[in-house]
């Protein structure tokens, strides 16, 4: 039952956004009692960090698992740079970015969000750093990683308005060809 | 009068949010009666919309004037990028934000902002080429370019949870250096 309320959450975040998402919608769509739902989840802001939460979770582990899949040799930064992508242009980011955008008008909910945002961070960092072999004691190195990070969390949003996936591609290219070249010079 | 209502809606999406922001409390905040309010927007999507391009049109002016001031020599590239930085990490990028974020679920919303949107960003990817003086023709230098500004506003995105300069700063050291070693190539 807390599965269903908080997949059902997500979705209703997806579709709706933040101000279209009500706990009576959510638990309706679940079909389960606003009774059992408010033992669960007695605010909209629990439901909602609970379900990005919950989101994060699942997604990280699918992430780890296609991370696990890459090709090794020359093509594999260019595989890297794919998943994070694909992944910052999908529903997990939307509902994600529902929250984000929701929290810097909202000190409760800002409360709750920031915490998990710093987690979020941090393991998709590590992914990334081991995904792409990278030596962060290496001078630069760390910085390069982290803008990879901000770059995909930039094209993500740019997907909300129009969802140019040649053009994400592209630059995709260019950035694993510049990756390379500055990690090389490290490995 | 005009320019009144636009100044007190960006301040509203700033403070407020999208779903906090009503045209009640723009004609309010403005000093504005509501019919007059009515006779120049008549919804609050018309509101919105003129808020952010009115908005757009400014910084860009400002924009403009701060990129005719920038340094020349080795210290050029990485001033472009603090400008771009402090531009998405000011309430001019939050008040967008704003409107990106609800156009996503709002499709009446999506039809006005699309459109506003690709201006924007033509506008900048130009004032970047012009700052950088950056050679388009060269392979990849317009990837290099589009991908500056996707990283700014994926630091911008960053800053809405939790503001840290420190960290944007040093990102910024490496791209530039990054975008100095690639763009060196070709000039």
């Amino acid at each position: 039952m807390r599965a269903r309320l908080l997949e059902a959450t997500v979705e209703c975040l997806v579709e709706r956004g933040f101000a279209g998402t009500s706990t009576t919608l959510v638990s309706e769509r679940a079909g389960v009692s606003r009774g059992a739902q408010l033992h669960h989840f007695p605010t909209k802001n629990d439901l909602v960090v609970a379900a990005v939460e919950h989101l994060t979770v699942v997604r990280g582990a699918e992430l780890a698992a296609a991370a696990s899949r890459l090709p090794t040799g020359v093509r594999r930064t260019r595989a890297v740079l794919q998943v994070l992508g694909d992944h910052f242009a999908s529903p997990v980011f939307f509902a994600a970015l529902e929250l984000w955008v929701a929290a810097r008008t909202d000190e409760a909910l800002l409360a709750a969000v920031a915490p998990l945002e710093q987690r979020v961070g941090r393991e998709a960092h590590r992914l990334v750093v081991e995904a792409l072999g990278a030596d962060e004691s290496q001078p630069g190195v760390r910085e390069l990683v982290q803008a990879t990070l901000d770059l995909v969390r930039g094209l993500g949003l740019a997907t909300t308005i129009s969802d140019d996936a040649r053009r994400r591609g592209r630059i995709l290219d260019e950035w694993a060809a510049v990756l390379d070249a500055r990690l090389e010079e490290h490995r």
